[in-house]
Parts: structure tokens; C-alpha cells; sequence
């Protein structure tokens, strides 16, 4: 029996998409797994070009962006932004909201970039998002780098900041979860492992002005001017990553494309919300107009019942709810391939215990 | 039906760890696929520790040595090496013995190092390695970086340099494919995707006097120090293709370990380099001494030949024998995943195509 996996990241894989990965492991398209085939033979290389394709077509990539698929993850990629966009001299600036912004601007700092924190929303202990409008970049600033959504504190921005340098964002747990304008983007990243399919796939969408200012001592597998020339395939490409990415972005469409992924995406938070607020049992600790649709955290009132709660889920079949420990309590991450149908087990779970410990 | 591909990599996959995959990938371990579990879950947790642990017994790593399991490729380590291992004003000595050495000079340049070529076989366009002894390293060089088998040219190194630095070597194409004496290295790595798995995952085996000196605007997921106090798991890890190590590790073990690979992997290269070499039509551009027992090219006397020989290796069932654009011909890969009877067949076919056109 399938089980309701709450985990953050690698995470839930829409049912579909496994069978039909599972159907045609031994033999894709005559006589090999995709995992066998050559990166640079016709059947590769068109499934790449595919998967790309769906992608343009979800998120309405414009022809000036680039997309690519590489390798190391967004943690890779915190120190591939810095030696793709900046020089010497260069200032970077930054929101940090929360653990994946932090980590973002220690590896830039390495990078070598001057790095202005302008946003730090240590204050409320990254429980809020700024306001919009509330934040001034710095003159010449390279970009700006956000982190749209923090995984672990469960805070997600409402909106896209608007800023005259190019904006570089962090979509690991947030892409495909919702429709969402490029345009505004000079470079949009995220790790595959939460809507996007296995673990060992990072992918860069990247406007092309921004391409050509490569330093020379960047690894050239990260090198974004040399993999949009290479179509990504510089090097040996996590193949089968891609694979599994075509086939969830093929689901994506047939469940009615990114607003249709909006609209069960904001009916599972806004149910599994109304439950927390509506039980005087649980709590969650992010305003309001910050929290995530992928990733709720709730606190339950004494510690001391996290392990009766966690005993008692995972017999009701409702696995990996463990809070990260720099939060505590509970995590639920309902990410695209999780239906309402889990969120509401979730919630009839979380009722009937709290009418017993409450 | 299943075919015989000889693609160099990504390549074959032992069946039956396929078909392993294939029956669990829905439900690896209670209702979940191994691509959705938590990495620091205990059952993937376990299950790293178990792939690692397989692959210590296989090549008898010294308990001080460390493996690591990053993302990247062999590529990605290029880069990673230098900055793990060379400060300011440091010398690093290279063999050039191919294309994949060459790319590892170029990225060790990029990264500063004083790179001494102190071997370079363009005399003889790469169809040969030094005889040992013929070298000097450079006095105080912090490594000697080489490539035991060059998979383009089909070049491969019947000893182990005997040398005062440490040795740093990429294995790619040949790890797993015999007995390796891992003490006498100081860094040995390779990407899975010929003898290891699926592509995507490159396995670092590092003996710990050398962790501890990486520079500090290493990125922080080569940073071998910090993946090894993290036990590679800094970040999400490719965990798919960790999980598929550990069952190609496990397939090896079946077969006998390492002696047995061996035994079989010479049985194939003699079988098939007989049959160029007794052909009268085939040739193989490689010195005797330095014949790869993994990648096999072969000339045909006129490359106006070679599309028809490869139309009808695909009607044989015998796939990607198409040679790099670099060398011409054909080139046969003939990992651990290959057969005997792969070889027979390629043998077979080879034969009749010669005695209709030679």
C-alpha cells in the first residue's frame, strides 16, 4: 500500500509517473533502459529536448531564457550564481528569510562578492516575508538574490519583488506549484527533488544577457554560457533524472497545466491551515501572508507528544511529518504530487488526536 | 529484446539489478519509491552505508580512505581536485595520455595550480602510455594526476606509477573491472555511469591526510572535507543512483568480486582484439601494452564502409558501436554489464562483414 509521504525534499513522485518509469525500466525504446542509452543518441537527446519543451510550455518561458539541466543541486548552484554573474569590485545583494537564503549568502560570500544583506527578517525569527516595496537595493548591485520559499520555515513570498537589478531566485520547493511570470526573472534555479522529480537534477533557467560573464575559474560543468552552447550536455547529464523530469511535467499537464496545480495547491494549504488555526491544539508560527503552500509546520503544545504523534501517524500511514529540528514540532510538505485526498488523512489524523491529548 | 550496447558510457546494466529495480520501484520499502524517501530517513540512510560498505569489501579500501558520493561527474571533480588539494604557488604533475586527461589539465590551469605536463603521448596521437620508470615527477609537486584508461582512445595502463606524490586518478572507465591496489593512491574517483550505475553519481575515494586542505572558496559540495564529516550528505545526494550502486555492487559480489570481473573482462578484450587483429580488415591503433580492456576501437579499411556496418550492427541487436568523432571507426565498450556472449555476437557479426567486404 502507497503511504502519504510528507518528507521535504526527495519527496513525493506522482503514482503515474512511477508505474510508467516502472513499465519501461528494463526497456525504453528497444532493447535498453533509459538509464543505459547514450546521453548523445537520437532517443536522448530528443527526450531532453522534450522534457525542456514541456517546461517552456508550463511556465511560459520566453525565447530570451535559456534552460538548462545540470548537476550539485541548488546548494551547487549558491556558488555557481556568484562565479557566473559577479567580478571583481562586484556588490550581491540579498533577502535572508530564513536557513536556504543564510546558506545562499555564505557561498557568495566565498564567491568573493561584496554581499549586502538589505532584507534580514531575523527579527520575527523568519516567520514573515518583507513588505512589498518596503526594501531598497543597492546601487549597482549585480542582482538580487531570494529565496522564494524556505523549505524548512515554511515561509513562501505572495509576491514577485519589484527591483531594477535581475532578480535571482531560488524556486527549489516552489516551482510548478504555481503559474509564474519569467519575465520578472533574470534567473530562476531549483533542485528537482520536490515537484520536479528525483534528487541529482538542478535546473537553471537564465535570461541570456546574463550569459558570457562567466569567470575563468568557474567549473565549467556550471559554467552557464558553456552548457547553454553545449545544450547541457558538456558532460555526461543526470539522464535519468531528466527522463523522470519529462514524465512529471507530461502529469503537470494532463492534471490542467500550473493554474489548475494552483488551485488544489492552495485548497490542500488553505484546509491544512484552517485545521491548525481552528484546533486550539496546534500551532503554526509564520504570519499570515508568508506562509507556504508547500511546507506547513505546526507545533504541538508540549514536546513531549511529538513522539506519541509521530508513533500514531505513521500507523495511519502518514510518514515523514517530523519537524526540522531548528524548528521543532511537525512539517507537512504538500508539494504538487501530494492530492487533497492525503492532506485531508493529514487533517483527520491530526483532529482525532488532538480530541485524545488535547 | 534485450540488445548488446556498446555505448561508452552511460551504459549496459547488469539485468537482473534492472529488474530489481523495476519490481521495487513503486514500493522499495513500505509504500514509497526509493526516489521519494527522505535522504536522512534510516532506510536510506542504511541503504548509502550498504552501497558503501559493498564497494569497501570489493576493492579493499583501507579503512583510512574515505568514500564520498557527489554530484558532478568526473567532469565536476576536474575542478574539485585543485581546490581540494593545492594553495597558492602549488605544482601539480600530469600524464597526458587523451582527451579526458586533457580536460583535466585545462580545469587544474583554471584553478590555479602551476600544472607540469611531465608525460605527454601526442607523439604517438595517444596510442600509448609511458613505460614506468620513463618519468620524473617535480620535486614538491603536491600530486601526479593520471588516467588509466582513456575512454575515447581506448588506452589503458597495465601498471600503477610508482611515485613520490600521491597519485590522483580518474577511474571512470575502469573502476570495478579488476583488482585495484587502492593503497597506492591518494584520490581515486570515477563516474558511475559505466561500471557503477546510472549517470549522475561520481564516487570519490580519498585517503584522509589530504581532506582538511581544501581552499576556501571551495564549493562547499566538493568540499571532500565537509561531504566527509557530512557523510555526502551536505545536501540532497543523487540518492536514485546510490540506491543502483548498491545493487550493481551487489550483482558484482554474485559474480565473484573483482577476480571474477577480471577474469571475464580479459576473456572478452582478448577475444575481440584477436578478432581485429586475425581479421586482415580491422585495426586497432592501440600499442599492445596499453589496450584497454573496456573501450575497444577499431578502423575499417574505408570509413566509406562504416555507415553500412553500422546499419547492419543495429539489425544484429549490436547498438552504439559508432567510434568518437576524434579516432573514426568504431569503438565497442565492453564494461562489467557486457557478456561474453555481447562479445561473441560482436565477434560474429564483425566476421561475416569482413568476408562480405574485404
Amino acid at each position: 500500500m502507497r503511504v502519504w509521504n510528507f518528507a521535504a525534499g526527495p519527496a513525493m513522485i506522482p503514482l503515474p509517473v512511477l508505474e510508467r518509469a516502472q513499465a519501461e525500466l528494463v526497456d525504453w525504446r528497444g532493447g535498453m533502459s533509459v538509464m543505459e542509452v547514450s546521453h548523445r543518441g537520437k532517443d536522448f537527446v530528443a527526450c531532453a529536448a522534450q522534457a525542456e519543451a514541456s517546461l517552456r510550455q508550463l511556465l511560459g518561458i520566453p525565447d530570451n531564457y535559456r534552460v538548462l539541466f545540470l548537476q550539485g543541486g541548488a546548494s551547487g548552484q549558491f556558488d555557481a550564481i556568484p562565479l557566473n554573474l559577479t567580478g571583481p569590485g562586484d556588490t550581491v545583494d540579498f533577502f535572508n528569510t530564513g536557513q536556504w537564503s543564510s546558506k545562499a549568502v555564505a557561498a557568495s560570500k566565498r564567491q568573493g562578492p561584496e554581499v549586502n544583506v538589505i532584507v534580514d527578517e531575523a527579527a520575527s525569527k523568519y516567520t514573515t516575508v518583507p513588505e512589498p516595496g518596503s526594501f531598497q537595493t543597492t546601487p549597482g548591485a549585480r542582482y538580487l538574490h531570494y529565496t522564494p520559499n524556505e523549505t524548512i520555515g515554511g515561509v513562501e513570498f505572495g509576491y514577485v519583488p519589484q527591483v531594477d537589478p535581475p532578480l535571482v531566485a531560488d524556486f527549489s520547493s516552489t516551482i510548478l506549484s504555481r503559474p509564474l511570470d519569467v519575465s520578472r526573472f533574470g534567473v530562476i534555479y531549483g533542485g528537482a527533488q520536490k515537484n520536479m522529480g528525483p534528487a541529482g537534477l538542478v535546473v537553471v533557467i537564465v535570461r541570456d544577457d546574463l550569459l558570457g560573464q562567466a569567470r575563468p575559474d568557474t567549473p565549467e560543468i556550471w559554467n552557464w554560457t558553456v552548457q547553454a552552447k553545449n545544450d547541457s550536455m558538456l558532460n555526461t547529464p543526470p539522464t535519468f533524472g531528466i527522463y523522470m523530469l519529462g514524465l512529471v511535467l507530461d502529469w503537470v499537464k494532463e492534471q490542467g497545466g500550473l493554474p489548475a496545480m494552483a488551485a488544489r495547491n492552495q485548497a490542500k494549504a488553505e484546509a491544512l491551515y484552517a485545521a491548525i488555526d481552528q484546533s486550539g491544539f496546534y500551532t503554526n508560527p509564520v504570519a499570515p501572508n508568508a506562509r507556504s503552500w508547500m511546507n506547513v509546520p505546526f507545533i504541538l503544545p508540549d514536546p513531549a507528544l511529538d513522539a506519541t504523534f509521530l508513533a500514531g501517524a505513521e500507523q495511519a500511514g502518514l510518514t515523514n511529518l517530523q519537524g526540522h529540528r531548528s524548528v521543532g514540532g511537525m512539517r507537512a510538505s504538500i508539494y504538487n504530487a501530494m492530492p487533497l485526498d492525503g492532506v485531508r488523512a493529514l487533517i483527520e489524523y491530526m483532529t482525532d488526536f488532538a480530541a485524545d491529548h488535547g
